[in-house]
């Protein structure tokens, strides 16, 4: 789902719900930018809560299919104004920023803060660098996108290795808890943030700092 | 995290833990192949949990520091034969296969199966089709990657909405419950497994398909 820079947005393709059904065409209240893998789960559940969402995409074969399930589809680079306005940011209340490209994605939010500040944003992070170039930029609904996954798998190993599940849940949800907090101390503590996405370096000297600090606490 | 499939893996980098601790050095329970973000939040835990635990990643970059910390570490690719015999996979219990790689995994799946049948693998699946290749091998606990973290996302979006958020996660651990059956259901009915791995245009068509079936169910 890489950003082709080249690509210029096709604005008028417009699926059929827009079509048939101006009357509520301002009224869509959700924004998916990025229609892979976390983006599409988003988007089902919304479809079947009845909850209304555009989905914006660098690539047409995310969405094209969307049009016949009456979903709004734009594609193109959704840091450019001129898509987020004619997908109608200024009507929407919520931004779900889904992809899983991280220049791309922090690009995305600086002409959403920019243009349409109204807007709650909710992001996908890959990692803990791009987690901290989202609350530099003042985002602080951060998902990062193997955590979740990476704590059921550990709850599993733990029943695995013979623990109860109540004690395996715990310590799943406890290293969350743990991490997060341990998320948002480690970021206070930075001041370059320019240089924080993606430095493969930092990020295992971090790790190695974050497995000391697994030492002192009862973090499990 | 790619695995790079010239590097010869150097089996005489051992740590410490293993020079000092010689007495339980094949008491090790755990084996983690692929030290990436998955890999790191599992043993993790499992330190904090004195679980111990071997780390086998292609770089040497992710587990050296490692060492430091008393659990034992391998580089190479972990499909090769002597690199898991030097990890005592004959004395290990549980394999968290946690490679970010399709095809690596897939391979890594079929020599553990072959040279190690009593391990307990826990596997990290990229996509869909991942998940379809590990269950044709007859690996059942799959864990997609960013499934976890999508459905974090996603109850948190339906609260923004304004639904309570006892409503909210319970569409979320609905939908969770309908895709994995859906997903099980879905692979009982393919027949050309070979061809199931990262294909993009048939995971459109399937997707496709499972919007189709959303609107059938109430999946959330």
């Amino acid at each position: 789902m890489a950003y082709e820079k080249g690509i210029a947005p096709r604005l008028t393709k417009k699926g059929p719900a827009e079509e048939m059904d101006d009357s509520t065409k301002d009224e869509v209240p959700v924004l998916i930018a990025g229609f892979g893998r976390v983006g599409q789960v988003v988007g089902r559940v919304l479809r079947a809560k009845k909850i209304r969402f555009t989905a914006l995409d660098a690539s047409s074969e995310h969405v094209d299919f969307l049009k016949r399930f009456g979903a709004k589809l734009y594609y193109g680079d959704a840091s450019r104004i001129d898509l987020l306005r004619a997908a109608r940011a200024d009507k929407a209340r919520i931004f779900v920023l889904a992809v899983d490209d991280v220049e791309a994605s922090l690009r995305i939010v600086k002409t959403v803060q920019q243009h349409f500040p109204h807007l709650l944003i909710y992001a996908r992070a890959r990692n803990r660098q791009h987690a901290y170039g989202l609350l530099n930029l003042g985002v602080t609904r951060v998902f990062r996108e193997t955590m979740g996954t990476s704590l059921a798998m550990l709850s599993s190993v733990l029943q695995g290795m013979g623990l109860p599940f109540s004690e395996a849940e715990q310590a799943a949800e406890r290293f969350r808890k743990y991490d997060e907090e341990l998320l948002l101390e480690t970021y206070k503590h930075q001041h370059d943030q320019e240089k924080l996405v993606e430095r493969a370096k930092q990020a295992y000297a971090e790790l190695e700092r974050l497995f000391e600090n697994d030492a002192k606490k009862d973090v499990a």
